[in-house]
């Protein structure tokens, strides 16, 4: 069984990335030798078809199987919210969380109606990261702290990890991370997150361009990036995406916020993402533009911006049609049906 | 329970149509109303919101249900093969039922991972259609005999009626029908379908371009359409559609085949396709232009074109979770989760 490492500082990372599993060409072979045997037109299920040979590459097993999807919601709490880029207070985190605790949320009724495990994991609420306009959000141990929480809670079992969050203000953390790893304007990483008016974005866009410029100086790398303006609960997905390569655990990420917590990996170290998916494009406009940077393409566009994992675990249902067809259609031999004249 | 009226000719499918039920407005209010106070912010299910509140709006209830899900796979042939528009030989139609049947498709695989129900729905394949090329494919009885086949198919107990098909030569059919109601030029409502090469889609584009103008005196309205072009597989959709709406069923359609058979009603009333999705847009380049002529978007795009009602029953997950989310959701006062601040 892969022994996880211990977490307690970023050359602790730097190290781990540096030497992480690659593809399973074995099972990548055999997924791409066996599809053009099966009863129909070469290439007609898609994306279905690459999908499914992305699950046994990257589970490194052939055939790939999707029995056991789990899906892990981080919560965590943000300082930013002193200045006042959230519609909604504080508070309602920790409401959430009692909300998926007790089956009322959205992200439950998902997972029931696509057959997944859900776990909710509770990043110190009571003590919300620091302020990031006016002082780094974490410090390296802490942030190396969330990371190995993140990493220690991926059950190698899984077939699939959907990785979301809850957080109030965490938009504006992403957007502040985007900024910070790929320029831009302020203003393109910034929407109306929970339901911010007008002046409530600009508001948002002020505070990210400040405080990007603030830390300029000292954002040496992804890891300094999500230290500065990340959550405790951004830092544990980023840790889940390390877990699950080391696990050989497909990762499907959700929307905004999500994929800009690994994006802090993507940044350190190319194809450090090759194993995971992403579920969904949400309609926060930012991650469209963040999904451009790190080149990859959302399976679903359901005009959704929940983030709990929402887009994620709907999109375990494409995986799973994927994997039934590959491993459970007939060859055209099998079924004596004629191959293209 | 609702009868059925015996389709004989046009004339009857006319007189249907002239006077099919509208949208049940109490089940829809009752389904909007409840949407805002759910654990979320406004919206932030994007399109899962709209077709949980469509699905109560076309099964005229509240709540909406989505446990019995039923796909029908109309199997036709088609006399235009005798022109070399197909990459696969006419035999393979037979063959693929018989795959159907005994479970080795996509589509059985599809079913059982999104929990549908299967129905293989014959229409006489030991005789095609004849050439449209060289006349009519169908005389009046013998479509709107396929027609009402389609329509005493549908069983009212369905939550949601996935309808595909399966069909050598039958996009070359549904090139020709959007060709004819829609105009444009004729390339553009021409793929490789299962796989031609560029000299056979050449050839298909010529096919339909002659027959259109061949027949174009005679195409009347979308039943002429229908019955100089389509096959008995399509005439059947088009007769499910009706026979869904008059039992309250909403209805899943596939891609290019199963929309271009649905498009001909639409032809003949707007609204008739109301209480229809679009599962998926296909790769066929004729199903996307199609699409926005009769002003639907679909829910996914995989990159597919299969037909068999694949991309139709893949999207019968995003319907599941959308009822799911919007009947198991606790509300914000259940919840105690503080509404936007």
């Amino acid at each position: 069984m892969t022994k996880l490492p211990k977490i307690s500082s970023f050359d602790d990372v730097r190290a781990l990335i540096a030497d992480l599993p690659g593809p399973d060409a074995e099972a990548e072979t055999a997924a791409r030798a066996r599809e053009p045997r099966l009863t129909k037109p070469a290439g007609s299920l898609g994306r279905l078809e690459q999908l499914a040979a992305w699950t046994a590459t990257w589970q490194g097993r052939y055939p790939p199987r999707l029995a056991t999807p789990n899906v892990h919601v981080f919560a965590g709490n943000h300082g930013i919210v002193a200045q006042g880029v959230s519609a909604f207070p504080a508070d309602v985190t920790k409401q959430m969380v009692h909300n998926f605790e007790h089956g009322g949320a959205a992200i439950n009724q998902m997972c029931e109606s696509v057959g997944a495990g859900l776990c909710v994991e509770i990043l110190d609420l009571d003590h919300p990261t620091r302020d990031f306009s006016v002082e780094p959000a974490m410090s390296e141990t802490e942030c190396a702290g969330a990371i190995d929480f993140g990493m220690h809670v991926v059950d190698a079992a899984s077939d699939v990890v959907c990785l979301g969050e809850m957080g109030i203000g965490n938009t504006t953390a992403s957007a502040a991370i985007c900024h910070a790893l790929f320029g831009g304007e302020a203003a393109l990483w910034c929407g109306a997150g929970t339901g911010l008016d007008g002046d409530g974005v600009r508001r948002k866009i002020d505070v990210v361009a400040r405080s990007v410029a603030l830390h300029k100086a000292a954002l040496g790398d992804g890891l300094e990036v999500l230290r500065h303006f990340g959550g405790r609960e951004m830092a544990a997905i980023a840790g889940a995406v390390l877990a699950a390569r080391l696990l050989r655990v497909p990762v499907m990420l959700d929307g905004y916020v999500s994929t800009s917590s690994a994006a802090t990996l993507h940044a350190l170290a190319p194809g450090v993402l090759d194993h995971c998916q992403v579920g969904h494009v949400s309609q926060e406009p930012g991650h469209a533009a963040l999904l451009e940077k790190i080149g990859k393409r959302a399976l679903l566009d359901m005009d959704m911006r929940l983030g709990e994992a929402t887009g994620a675990a709907l999109a375990v249902s494409l995986l799973k049609a994927a994997v039934a067809c590959h491993n459970g259609m007939m060859t055209f031999e099998q079924a004596g049906v004629s191959d293209k004249g």
